[in-house]
């Protein structure tokens, strides 16, 4: 994220409620308070006259048939309907199409454009924190958002990968569709640099308590990539800050994902600072 | 408007936007500000979660498709979709069945009852006016919301009136339907009740300085009820009050169809006196 060139206004003021007020929403079967409070904030802070509300439904094509006919003009996408949404909308961006799925889509007067920010912002994040291309990593996890972060290693450069994942049909075909090495189980495995896209150390979740790697594993590497959001400080986080390696959180790339959102949707680019307070409020 | 029997809260606190907010929106070719105002001045006032906000569309099956699959609680429906959404819902009310024209809808997770609350609104003014069934009547208008005060009138036991229609067809078709005389003209008609329901006084339309009935036929009448809602003070309303008679106005008409509306989704009644503050801050 780099700083905007377009500075939020001085004093900014959110008009009251109106007629010509942008919706912006959300489709989740589970839907979180991130995205409603995140963008709510940011609308606020730049005097955007936008408001953004969570939805759950459980009929994906009327949904879609209500934000084309009611000009809503963003929609985040989480699961389950990322895959099943590709084929109701009309033009899919090129992050989007490298791993077929979506997470967000722009509707411009009835034409609806869909991208994968989780995509963006996981290149983003191994940009910004200048990993060499050449690292070798492993990965945990075969789901959707690990297809999205492998996606961004392979497209950023990354040769050296090993796909870590139980669910052998699921992670034999992410690792032969990328190019990396596939293996069931960490065992004694180790990269400089260890990415978890599993629901290991989820705050609510079976393995809420766990770390996806190993303190060995953890030792041997130089930098620690927890998709994980919730706690930020995941115990793999937590092991890691204390072996003294670099670390990206997923509240980072949470928050970096929003961002991408909420340039699409308003045109504006929040600043680094302005992401970090939008996504503090959010996790309040 | 009878007063609230669930009085406000002392002090509500409407809660930041949030999952689980609901939604209220309106649908209309050409929106205005009222209900969006309207109604979220009301919801800061009762501390409510929900939020409302109006849309204009092309495509009514497709904006009803997502009022059903994003559980948008209530919307409210303006031309030119109040009789093109009956085969849109699951039920219609009687206030809706007698004109055949809707303009509430009330989502009960997934099952859409329709309303129609102009009828609603017309029905209460013509009671709590204290206005005397056996009044004869003059109404000028014969497009749907003339059919909502005639159909009101008619059900409120208003046995004499007349239908006043330039256009023959329709103020025939609406005059034999409630069992009342029709007139091309008003010419030198007078009647103790006067009801303009045409565009006659509208501010910004061709004939916004004029008044639907001439200084002899408001100084033959009782009482007048204009329905034109902006300005609210007409030509013929304040040609009304200048002569001494009881005036309804058009004002009341859309704050208190608003009110009923607010009703229906939120399950709390304001008082006469929060319609006021509510109908004030959302022509202000």
């Amino acid at each position: 994220m780099t700083d905007s060139t377009i500075p939020p206004r001085a004093t900014p003021t959110k008009p009251p409620l109106n007629k010509d007020t942008r919706l912006c929403i959300s489709l989740a079967a589970r839907p979180s308070n991130f995205g409603t409070r995140f963008h709510n904030y940011l609308y606020e802070q730049f005097g955007l006259d936008f408001v953004y509300k969570a939805f759950t439904s459980t009929d994906l094509a009327g949904a879609i048939a209500g934000v084309r006919a009611l000009g809503i003009r963003g929609c985040s996408v989480s699961m389950p309907f990322k895959e099943d949404v590709i084929a109701l909308v009309d033009e899919l961006d090129a992050s989007a199409t490298a791993i077929q799925s979506v997470n967000t889509i722009v509707n411009d007067d009835g034409y609806l454009r869909a991208y994968n920010t989780d995509y963006i912002a996981a290149a983003d994040l191994l940009k910004s924190n200048n990993l060499d291309p050449a690292t070798p990593f492993l990965l945990r996890g075969s789901g959707g958002m690990a297809k999205a972060v492998a996606a961004a290693l392979r497209d950023s450069g990354f040769a050296a990968g090993t796909i870590v994942a139980r669910n052998e049909t699921r992670g034999r075909a992410l690792a032969d569709e990328l190019g990396y090495a596939w293996l069931a189980e960490p065992g004694e495995a180790t990269a400089p640099l260890l990415v978890n896209v599993t629901p290991i150390g989820m705050a609510g979740g079976a393995q809420a308590t766990e770390s996806a790697f190993t303190a060995a594993a953890i030792a041997a590497a130089d930098t620690v990539f927890d998709v994980v959001a919730l706690p930020a400080e995941t115990p793999l986080i937590l092991a890691a800050r204390a072996a003294g390696k670099t670390v990206i959180t997923g509240a980072e790339v949470i928050a970096l994902q929003a961002a991408e959102q909420f340039e699409r949707y308003t045109g504006l680019r929040p600043t680094n600072e302005q992401v970090r307070a939008a996504s503090a409020f959010a996790r309040a």
